[in-house]
């Protein structure tokens, strides 16, 4: 009889995979669990800290809701959402950054111009920009999914004051590639603390918070879909972002404009009469391969 | 500003984590940590296999009830319950295995020499032994909680036609320390497989079989809680336990005898009117540090 003991049992599950099984589940799995054991063996992991560690993924899956994603949280808050971004983005095409939580799918047509602001108050952010390929060209019929917090820092599916689609919308570029809205400019704010990775953020003596950002998923035909995120250049989160989204390319100067600059062809155009903010972002998505 | 790429994201996390916190999480949470930033950087995960991992977690969290503990059978079956168990064996103790997903609290007292047989069918087994410490005295008062599969091969927690308690007793022991019970031979199982395991199993190429087993956990004042299964030493699976739980002090003879040589004292003594097997299992507990 095989005896399995702590020093063989890598090798015993290995030897348990079959050898027709797929090729890459085969590296993954065998990576995925020789890592586990040797946590395990490293820190002579305890009974009571693996039932804490059950009991963890138990209480994500009791707060896990359409809404509540605690799973990705806590691949966020872990650096392996981020991780998983930097090892494929491209370094000719705009960084990558986090998913989250909070992005729903759905989001209603917000046309070339549109406005996000509604009659939320806060300062006014116009933000534009051209979604080009890595030489530079337009991309006709890119669309940009945009989410963001309303100014007291909740997004949409965390607050029922707002709507489903609140500070959400779908923008399609004409052939110039350019988008364009109007919206409040967004806050930093805390990653939900009330689960499981709250209780870990405050084992770890960390804080929940995020530095302000625009969110946006780029997609186009024949394009990798791109996630990002767009930081003011003054957010005092960027070096400690609780969930490591910041990269250098992404934090951008959110510049203050006086009033009578505010541009035509904009939905709320000739209605603006305080400063607002102005950033430009331009979008460079990679070809497919 | 500093920052973060896919080779410093390790650091910045152990940078996060605060001097003042318990210094056992932080090492239990930077090996944790740098295994599984180490996992994806070595696999180059891609942001495909992170979604199917997460949707792993969240096929678990969707499972999972009171009766059904999906996190504890993934870790079963890839082998981190038996490695803790391992890890913490004392070796002149009788060996621990692993605790299983099947479970039950409140097992109602079982008296010495009770039966847990009653009018299912199946093989008469007589199990019995002493609670000793490691100089080989007996235990006073040590507590023996039974579980196994009723002859179908099922806990009385997934089948509708057992109630809460079938097949689970509570033994507590008298000054000479020994338990006896009758019971029918439990068989071989298989672990569920219609949950995100059951996948996990399928896509390694991998059985979802456990060799038949008497399930206990012993306890004792004064000395260190054992969970530890008994295996008879015939089982086609022993080799092969999908969940690593099979150590070779653990494998008995279960040897057949003639009816008439059943023993009194036993509940079902003088009802025994065929051939019965008979394993003889002493259990040592080790001091409590």
């Amino acid at each position: 009889m095989r005896t399995v003991t702590k020093d063989n049992i890598t090798d015993v599950f290995k030897s348990y995979m079959s050898k027709d099984m797929e090729p890459r589940m085969r590296e993954v799995m065998g990576s995925l669990v020789t890592h586990l054991h040797d946590f395990a063996r490293e820190t002579n992991l305890t009974h009571d800290e693996w039932r804490a560690g059950i009991a963890f993924l138990e209480g994500c899956a009791a707060i896990e809701t359409e809404d509540r994603h605690e799973f990705i949280l806590a691949s966020d808050v872990l650096g392996l959402s981020s991780l998983v971004d930097m090892l494929h983005s491209s370094p000719t095409a705009t960084s990558s950054s986090v998913l989250g939580p909070f992005h729903v799918s759905g989001a209603p047509p917000l046309p070339v111009g549109g406005d996000m602001k509604r009659d939320f108050g806060g300062p006014i952010l116009l933000a534009e920009g051209v979604v080009r390929d890595t030489d530079g060209n337009p991309i006709s019929g890119a669309t940009i999914d945009i989410w963001q917090t309303a100014p007291n820092g909740l997004y949409a599916s965390q607050d029922d004051a707002q709507d489903t689609y609140s500070f959400h919308g779908l923008q399609t570029v004409g052939d110039d590639g350019r988008y364009a809205f109007t919206t409040v400019k967004p806050v930093e704010y805390t990653v939900p603390t009330d689960g499981p990775v709250g209780d870990i953020l405050r084992a770890c003596g960390r804080h929940p918070w995020r530095p302000s950002h625009l969110h946006y998923i780029v997609e186009a035909d024949g394009f990798s879909p791109l996630v990002t995120e767009i930081f003011p250049d003054d957010d005092p989160y960027l070096d400690e972002d609780t969930v490591f989204g910041v990269r250098s390319d992404l934090v951008m100067s959110y510049e203050e404009r006086p009033a009578d600059a505010f541009p035509d062809g904009m939905v709320i155009s000739g209605k603006v009469d305080e400063p607002f903010l102005y950033v430009k972002f331009d979008v460079i998505l990679s070809r497919r391969d």
